[in-house]
């Protein structure tokens, strides 16, 4: 989670809502991304989407089976189900977003029996500084 | 709907489930798309999350105020968020997916008084038609 947090502090360097994420195979980081949606003006420029799409280029597979994805943010719905599509095993996530949070938070579409992959989830790691990096950042926007 | 049935038929080729998305603005197609996720082997390439990242593309801003998307099948959860965070205007959708389906079916995730975004939806247009073709494709693999 502390090179989540990384990758979180390079969103700021782009006046980016700074989250972060990685996605790990055994002890491979097989991917790494942040927040990228004013810079590509993209709205599915999530760091989770961004990190899922870049493990599926790496592996040259849309199964991310084995794979730990690790997001500084409690991924919001188009992440969540994202995870759920991509056959991710384990998510660990940070700070619980109270307004988007879709693990959980408003809803918990991983978790959810009905759909055909249900991932491990492991919430609220170093949830304080995850959660630090964002307050202060809207802090300073306002 | 007509047009993207059309794109669905594409994704046939490509011999991938056959969904199809457009997005329009005005009287302007500005995105197109079907589904690739074999054909990319990227777990997010659904038909309508290619369709909002072209739109975007084209557009040069992630808020596709304005806009219209067209899909032959009912979004997905992943598709459903990418819907409410790009601020579509209206979406328009083909059959119910009483498997994965995000917006009516399973949950209604644009319609979620909790997002900062609530796009129109018109469900069931050519529902029959967009149906056809799924339920033919998967007949044939089976």
């Amino acid at each position: 989670m502390q090179e989540a947090l990384k990758e979180a502090e390079k969103a700021l360097e782009f006046d980016e809502v700074p989250v972060g994420a990685l996605i790990v195979m055994g002890d491979e980081v097989i991917a790494r991304a942040h927040n990228l949606r004013e810079t590509s003006q993209d709205a599915t420029a999530h760091a989770e989407l961004l990190a899922i799409r870049k493990a599926c280029e790496a592996l040259k597979t849309w199964r991310l089976v084995g794979c730990t994805l690790y997001v500084t943010l409690e991924p919001c719905p188009m992440c969540a189900g994202a995870i759920v599509l991509s056959r991710l095993d384990r998510v660990v996530f940070g700070a619980h977003d109270p307004k988007a949070g879709a693990c959980g938070s408003l809803m918990n579409i991983p978790e959810d029996e009905r759909f055909n992959h249900r991932p491990e989830m492991v919430p609220g790691v170093l949830a304080e500084e995850c959660g630090k990096i964002l307050k202060d950042f809207f802090k300073k926007k306002r």
